[in-house]
């Protein structure tokens, strides 16, 4: 079965899966300079917060290989430099300043170049395989909640390829494989940008599992007539009470899978939970640029001059939530098992 | 204020909005030939199940006034002919086969070349004119539905240029608009066609009419953040229960209604109501090519070779729907109100 990997190291160079060109070009760049890793990931060759923090963090890694002087102090001014450089590339991801920091503390301690040079790979790869960890962890618990058979919905893309291996969401589906249980996903397209039908479709399809691609709009529809037994999807962010913001339309899901008495389930690491948000008001939903809805390819699909409203995200409330499946566990959401989870 | 229109009589020839070129480009075709009328269906230029009959009875009309014989036996066998040409241009649609019979039944009972070919003219006139009433009454009680400054989400297009004028589920914004009554828009995109995004917005727009686009995805978002006050839409039929089948995501935001407590309804003619079927589960729901949601605008946008689940349509419930609103006025959805309406 194969897993599809977004970042990798290999030869002393990242290997990098170009996301712009999926589904249907699968291209890996590699990644030899700290400018390149910028370019790849404010172009969005690499998506997904767990990715790019492991792309930044392998980032620092290639900063401080190519740069050849033994002079510690010189060493650690140039890493330093490289990686505030790399902060800039998608300004609001958190597990990029997350993943930054952690390799910037690594280049504090280390006494030497070479011994910075080897600290600092070590640390990336450290960042990547407990991202693995964390995420086939989420995978084993979630897994406990399907049964062979089972027809499961999700949105969005919260898989392997938006983390270290695994993803959140899907990853119960690659064990599953792994295991022989037998689970169809229904993936829905996820307007505006198609990332359902772009990347959970293909990422699904490259490990042999079952998936049948719905527009958005047929969720109501496909849960009734192909008796979905759940629905499961990542978060981007997760406030004290449970409250979860997520890909616009999860929100919706969430609803419609109350109505039909499914479970609803919420697939994210602890480093997604902000307890310093109490609740989904609180989270503040990003409007994004029209052109996302009236083009597709960029080709105008509406009228010139349309009112738009573009929300990238919506909240599912603690109280349509069945439980977020966590890698120490799955809680039931609210206040005081999330508290809990970080006592 | 400009209500667009989708067919009218001019100079002895039908002018038709082409709309498989809207929103971009605004054309009318000038139809003066049978073959014309019956390409102009098929190919999809006039849709809507009003207007596509309309379409083929003043196809009927051209028939008739372009053959040149005056004999009138040799005319009504000219036109009945082309009358079943006409009826293979859409096999599904059922207020093509009403119209056509309509107009069959006025040739049958013409006794002259002269007066077949002023009474087929008047009787196309007629269907046209009873549909623009029965619109415009439709329009008249779902106004009474509203206040000044609510806001409305709809999906698909169930517009004036699906019908003679006015539309359905859009009748009442044309309506508010003539008296000074400000009521604004959502319009969902309504994957995967996008009437929703190509048609409504555009037709909106026509008429100076608050819309704001949003793909089918942020409805529950939107139901949320801007206060939707009600939710209307069309139907494809509604069976003898109050069941109703619609463009596909009509099913999901009758749940979503239901959930915020904000009133859906239905608009629809008499002639939408099959009282020969009992309930939802009785009308066949079309599932059309994966192609309408893997390719947009010819580009594919998921996987080939993928799994997809497209149907065309869903049904609403008689419970998650408020009211119906006809040319007769609103009535409940259940049995009784329907056979009463009938009776």
């Amino acid at each position: 079965m194969t897993i599809p990997q977004s970042v990798s190291w290999e030869n002393h160079t990242i290997r990098l899966l170009d996301q712009r060109k999926l589904p249907h070009v699968t291209e890996y760049l590699t990644l030899g300079t700290v400018e390149s890793v910028f370019e790849a990931i404010k172009s969005l060759a690499v998506r997904g917060a767990p990715a790019i923090g492991i792309a930044a963090a392998f980032g620092v890694a290639l900063s401080a290989l190519t740069c050849k002087t033994e002079d510690v102090h010189e060493l650690k001014e140039q890493v330093f430099m490289d990686s505030g450089y790399l902060s800039q590339s998608r300004p609001t991801a958190v597990n990029l300043f997350w993943a930054l920091n952690r390799m910037n503390e690594v280049v504090v301690r280390s006494n030497t170049a070479q011994s910075l040079r080897e600290n600092v790979l070590a640390e990336a790869l450290t960042i990547q395989k407990e991202d693995a960890e964390v995420c086939r962890s989420i995978g084993e618990h979630a897994l406990t909640l399907f049964q062979n058979g089972d027809r499961v919905m999700t949105i969005c893309n919260a898989g392997s390829i938006a983390t270290a291996k695994y993803g959140t969401a899907l990853a119960p589906f690659f064990l599953a494989k792994e295991r022989g249980i037998h689970l169809s996903v229904f993936a829905c397209e996820t307007r505006p940008v198609f990332q359902g039908a772009r990347l959970t479709t293909w990422e699904l399809m490259q490990a042999d599992i079952d998936v049948t691609l719905i527009t958005d709009s047929m969720a109501a529809h496909t849960m009734k007539m192909k008796q979905i037994s759940a629905v499961i999807t990542g978060a981007d962010r997760i406030a004290a009470n449970g409250d979860s913001a997520n890909k616009i339309g999860t929100f919706g899901l969430a609803v419609l899978a109350k109505s039909f008495g499914i479970p609803f389930y919420i697939a994210a690491p602890l480093s997604t939970f902000d307890l310093d948000t109490p609740n989904g008001d609180a989270i503040p939903i990003e409007e994004r640029d029209p052109s996302e809805i009236t083009h597709v390819n960029g080709v105008n699909i509406a009228p010139d001059g349309v009112n738009v409203f573009n929300p990238a995200f919506d909240v599912a409330p603690a109280d349509l939530i069945t439980g977020i499946v966590t890698e120490k566990g799955i809680i039931k959401p609210d206040k005081a098992s999330i508290a809990a989870l970080f006592a």
